[in-house]
């Protein structure tokens, strides 16, 4: 960064962790000490942000400033607008930005407007869940494969184009992010496409925030605890050949 | 860990993330200048070793020690036995812990051994990697699926069960752990189940790490590239819809 023009603004894409600002990397916090605004989403909010220094404009960028489309443009032009005033900006996403971060719309605004940008990448949700739940996410013979889907496509639903096979395989763990509400009707074309509904599956909730709930269950059990219930925090999703025996003893 | 007998030893099972100590997590910092004893990998190894503090005493458990279970018996019986003596103990492991990290082993020993114990989650190299190239791990519409394989069992050869409707999957990130020396084969697969050998295909060798380098081609270019090259340093290999034009400017 120090070899660019010191006029110039600069993005930092950066990833925020699970929520628990104790997982954030040193060079997250870094950049976010340093940054001159903060762009940020509901779920990166919270304790995270205490790491910006006194100085840093924090920007909410949530949900409830329209469509997302409207909304993904506006923080498209915020990003290139801040940067071309000459600011470090930091545009906060939770968990690994890489990952179901939508990163795609912005790193194109930003290439198109020709801004010095860098990515920092973080600690999935997916990890600090299965760490929380003391269950690796690989597994020598029984788990050499591991995924992460998405339970909802733009418009909230269950995605129409699924790859049975890949995720009715009895030899993966499969993490599901945004996967509350549809998880019954995926766990429906599990069963139809073999795998047992007795497969362990970990409910893990507000995963890395001080309301962290882990429920340690089975595909068909996780499937009857969701059905019609309200989604109130975010929760992640996780099945396969999951071994609970190794709990984390809480502290 | 403060509501813990202060006699008795605690274990922490630390990801070391891609091996820049600026990915370190605040967490597994923290753990390690905090530690009497740290256990580390070779791949572990370096600058990150530099966070511990000067009491501690630091361990390699690399290679060279012999047969895989020889060593993987040898690093339980240390582990357990640093904790009996009531040391805080940290096991230092490359990446995310909990992914191709042989954490389920280690666990076992604790649990048995009744040795309190955690698991810091932390940056994996797959997301490094993608950091680097400046290019997500997923994407809307074409990559809603990302996952991350072993190119290598523990003959070292590329295993045998691989689920090729899962892998040859033209909409799908992959990222090959340990898998450059069994790529040529893997790629060969791959287009025998009919993935197009013109699938951008990204090799990031040295992760995170002073000699990085960063080689953007096709499934069929890595594949003449890797074939029948030395080894020298570990790599990761990432295929699929990737779009290489959002390139991180090099700082």
């Amino acid at each position: 960064m120090s070899d660019t023009n010191p006029d110039a603004g600069f993005v930092s894409l950066v990833s925020a962790g699970p929520g628990d600002p104790e997982l954030l990397t040193l060079k997250a916090a870094r950049r976010l000490a340093e940054a001159d605004v903060v762009l940020f989403d509901d779920l990166a909010s919270g304790p995270v942000l205490d790491q910006a220094g006194p100085q840093a404009e924090l920007i909410a960028v949530g949900k409830r400033a329209g469509r997302p489309s409207a909304r993904q443009e506006h923080v498209n032009q915020l990003l290139v607008q801040y940067a071309q005033a000459g600011c470090r900006v930091v545009r906060l996403k939770s968990g690994d930005a890489g990952i179901f971060g939508r990163l795609e719309e912005e790193l194109i605004a930003l290439t198109e407007a020709g801004i010095p940008f860098e990515i920092v990448p973080g600690v999935t949700s997916a990890s600090a869940a299965a760490a929380a739940a003391g269950v690796p996410l690989t597994r020598r013979l029984t788990a050499r494969r591991v995924q992460f889907i998405t339970g909802a496509d733009v418009t909230g639903t269950l995605p129409q184009d699924i790859n049975w096979a890949a995720i009715a395989d009895p030899a993966v763990t499969t993490v599901v992010f945004m996967g509350q509400r549809s998880f019954p009707q995926l766990a429906e074309g599990l069963r139809a496409h073999g795998l047992p509904g007795d497969t362990p599956a970990l409910f893990a909730e507000a995963v890395g925030h001080p309301g962290q709930r882990l429920l340690r269950t089975t595909i068909d059990g996780l499937a009857r605890e969701l059905r019609g219930a309200a989604v109130t925090n975010p929760g992640l999703i996780m099945f396969g050949p999951l071994a609970f025996h190794h709990q984390v003893p809480q502290d």
